[in-house]
């Protein structure tokens, strides 16, 4: 076996050991388990529950957080099974070490308490949103990193996720509860700019396999089935308002039902087909919720609900017919798993749709609802245009931090020793690859050129 | 590319197109989301909450609904990759457009008030009920319909379930929460007759091919897992009775687990096997819960479940082997999956034993139970006999509203310009094809002759 | 069709159809609901609810106990599917029959009260823990017994647990809320023994296959996920204290996400592979919720539950690496899934730590949950060193009693009549053995010699 991979191995398992034994060792010095009380403390951090969080009820919504962190996500990646059993691990990896960081560094910005970390089922909501983005970054690159330059990538990531989540949410009093522009936005660029930095020339050169296997399409029935059945409480977990959240979550659904039919307009025209790949329904899927994400629980009528999500799953497709070419080809910016359409403009979207219902908002078509949405507006220390504004103004200041974190972490990434490609000599990847022939691929199944992998 | 294939595609991105567009304007014009109202205003017309719902406790069974609606239901679609995933897609469309749909129908029959629809969590779970009504109906013609004839489909079973449903919860007070008759019967009637009109001779020649693949295996391990996970709290979806509840959903586990012993008492004696097939215990599974849909929460010992979902589990495994020849040889019809012993027959032997249940209850036996599982007898409007000879007679009106709905159903399809077969012409079906030929498949996995396929 | 083959069909079909017999006879005449006081009735029994079972907030959990016991386990076990999907029937088969045992033995000994059992939410979830115990047996033998034999396994096993769970829990007030003795050692012991009296030479002679398919790291992808999402819930489901439940469950995720780094730190330097397996993660990830089974509650920092998950992590990697070929080659211990790496050795530590722990208790450190976890404790009728005894001396007699049950069970297992293999004749297994050639298989995925099949 090459020198060089030996070492990268060794490698692995030293920078694990290492940050394990580092969050080992902050975690017995700073976190302690909260008691009761952490709801009245993240209240005024984030914009999380008012009253005293009723864990029986706070932990089944705890749970679709993970559900949708893991559970979705995974299946995601688990579509790039073509790069080796090698890029499934090494996400699973990412979302081990990124819950524990996002604990560690969103704790000292939102539960600092008396010189101690409050941890509670509300934090553990807050780091699995933070491995939300992390992990729509890392839909971005994967194939292209290898595990170690994958979790400096996330101690990078998980820090600047944290910084722009506390200046939103905390100093600029933006309401997205739901992550369009912090999770969804943020995530995506971020893992675009990394994604240019990386870029390589003569990876463009690969040919690329254009067949889809059976078991993409079993993965993407799979994917599209969770992403309507726990997204909605994924993007109103932090929506504990005693009748907010209802809303957030049937706003979801009819954005999801909408965007279904989205792709079944736009696929018979755009491509050569009668019904819409399984894949392709599953990125509209996943754009509507990405697009639900802020405007979910400010939106007072379903059928506003049903026109974003349409547009949502329009969006998607358009992208990747006409959107990633042009990036991978002009902008050298190659999007393994196409986040930029399915995470990217869906959130921007999400985001410009929020500022004009926070523009819009008024005390009698919210009644009580407006003091759990807009607190700052029914204080009356801030009228709906200033908080349109502010809505408005955190798209840029995502924007900025997610691309200067971006190229940051690319720099980093291309210095020498991190440079070696993720390994793919052992038997299972082999195997794999066999299967992947034939095999489920997110980048490649909407018939793009060279999307490629360093097999 | 053949015309009719081009005129097909675009005919389909037409009637999307049209169909979102009308569902929005609706949407626009008279949904509302309902102050929390919503729960006194259903209580008058589903058998559904008594006391205000509490949303938090609300959402989860909510979920559940979801769960099952999609998830069971998708997996037990998924079976049926060898037609392509143009089947898989179709489903999902189906359910994308159905949940909107039955939100604007039943809206109208049940939650209409002062010119606006109240749409709430509670009729969320409504929605889904008839989705999962919708599905059974197409899982008897899957594979033989395209998008376009399914859409049409749905249109009018939609409005046929919600109607059927109102007559039954409403007029004629039945009570049936976990809808036995209205999801199950009615499902499973109006499909096959649909199945009936459709049927055309020469499909009967295709030579038929026998062995199961191990895909198929592991989607029956998987599905008949989530059925007995999700379907209790599904089939209890309605109930939120304070104590009625957990016996629906504890009747519907020993329901479960009855049925799977009983897969193994038949399937050694019926087919030479030492262990039935997966997909036989899936089909029992299925069953059992199709029977604990009315007397569910009826039901006051554990052992009445058990004994009914014996009889159910041995029911669909008899159904396979002797009934569905005969249905199709002699009565042609076509029963793609097998409703008609999974979901038919089940569903009717579940309303006698809930007629027969009614008839027995008294009051000391249902104690408190009694004001929520049989309201109207509790309220002394009704005794027990007439409250039996209800849920009786609910029998051949759901029986007559199908059979004449499924007629009106297949006899639209067969119109001409919407007769064109499932478009099977671009890479992944063929790919999905090759597979196909040890691949998954509910009708075929029983050993019968003539499920045949458009391919 | 050789002779005894038939036999063995029909001694199944009979079995099942007699013990279904018998099951329904004893529930008609002993098993009832219960009137909402269970709660009150076991909590004297088990160590669970010490208010009134609040019904909407028992129900979510219990079904993350089934979730647990069924899609844990039942995709622990597809991935014997090289055994022919005989073996993942009889687990499904096991399942059905010990939830109705376990009602049945565990009621006699729990939730008996004026000659009927009390069956509620609450003894449904203690059936589910004792179905994950039985389960784990059957991973250590499964794929070398007939479903026959597995049935007898199942009617001996649930007694045994139950008896055990007696003893430990209600006489020996040992607290064990997530199983790490009664469920996991348990479980793992009582199967291993088994599997050594089932012992034939000539097994180890069968030559092994090493490669692993994909179809494999896709289960152990979405095994995984699930353990990720749902375990916390099980191994918390028995602790309905109004504020201990969410440190079990946080403390649970804690564990996982160090197991997982833990593997990566070790899978490098044990095998040449730059990253683990999908198993060995999952592995980790089974091993970390199993050390959290005892001290979940009980640990009231975080960072002790990422030490512990760590440790049960390198556990299990150095167990399958080294311990493994001794337990086979010296001891003649054949154990298909590993379950003494991934369950007893585990246990053993969680139950160590527990012992740690309850010896450190001080009121002071537990404020008020000292009355939730240690209830004798905080009354005083027992010092916190006494309390550390009971649970240090549980093991051993745990130990003693799996070990004789196992024996006791395998003698049984040996006797005329009983010994047919596991049927491989018919269509499915065959399609599933070419699978198999680089089909999943937990045994041997990890390069140990001999893992043998009775194909």
């Amino acid at each position: 076996m090459p020198e060089h991979t030996v070492t990268s191995r060794l490698q692995l398992s030293g920078l694990c050991f290492l940050l394990q034994t580092l969050t080992i060792i902050l975690f017995a010095v700073f976190v302690r388990y909260s008691p009761e009380s952490s709801a009245e403390l993240c209240l005024q951090q984030l914009n999380c529950s008012r009253r005293k969080l009723d864990l029986g009820f706070q932990h089944p919504r705890f749970r679709d957080g993970h559900l949708q962190a893991l559970l979705g996500f995974g299946l995601l990646v688990a579509f790039l099974g073509r790069y080796g059993p090698g890029s499934v691990a090494t996400s699973i990896l990412t979302m081990a070490f990124a819950v524990q960081w996002a604990i560690l560094i969103q704790g000292f910005l939102h539960f600092f308490l008396n010189g101690k970390i409050q941890v509670g089922a509300q934090s553990m909501v807050s780091a699995d949103f933070c491995t939300a983005a992390i992990l729509i970054s890392a839909g971005a690159v994967l194939g292209r990193v290898n595990p170690v330059q994958m979790l400096l990538l996330t101690l990078l990531g998980v820090t600047l996720f944290s910084l722009n989540e506390y200046i939103l949410l905390s100093l600029m009093g933006v309401s997205d509860s739901g992550g369009s522009l912090t999770v969804h936005a943020f995530g995506a660029y971020f893992g675009l700019m990394v994604s240019r930095i990386l870029h390589q020339s003569q990876m463009d050169k690969r040919k690329e396999q254009q067949d889809v296997g059976p078991l993409s399409d079993v993965f993407a029935v799979v994917g599209t089935i969770y992403l309507w059945i726990f997204w909605p409480g994924f993007s109103s977990a932090t929506t504990a308002h005693d009748n907010a959240e209802p809303w957030a979550v049937l706003n979801t659904y009819f954005s999801l039902a909408a965007s279904t039919l989205a792709a079944f307009v736009l696929s018979p025209v755009l491509y050569e087909e009668s019904t819409p790949r399984m894949v392709q329904i599953q990125d509209a899927a996943l754009a509507s919720t990405a697009v639900m994400g802020m405007p979910g629980e400010m939106l007072v009528t379903p059928f506003g609900a049903l026109v974003a999500g349409f547009l949502a799953g329009l969006i998607s497709l358009l992208g990747f017919r006409f959107l990633t070419p042009v990036l991978r080809s002009r902008l050298k910016i190659q999007d393994t798993c196409g986040v930029h359409n399915v995470h990217g403009l869906p959130g921007i979207l999400g985001t410009l749709l929020g500022t004009l219902l926070a523009a819009l908002a008024t005390a009698d078509a919210y009644s009580g609802r407006l003091e759990l949405v807009f607190p700052l507006v029914a204080q009356g220390s801030r009228t709906a245009t200033d908080q349109a504004l502010c809505q408005l103004c955190a798209l840029p200041v995502t924007l900025l931090l997610a691309a200067l974190g971006g190229g940051l972490g690319g720099a980093v990434l291309k210095l020498k020793g991190l440079r070696s490609p993720p390994d793919t000599r052992y038997p299972e990847s082999k195997v794999l690859r066999e299967v992947a022939e034939e095999g489920p691929d997110c980048g490649v199944s909407r018939k793009e050129p060279g999307t490629s992998t360093v097999v």
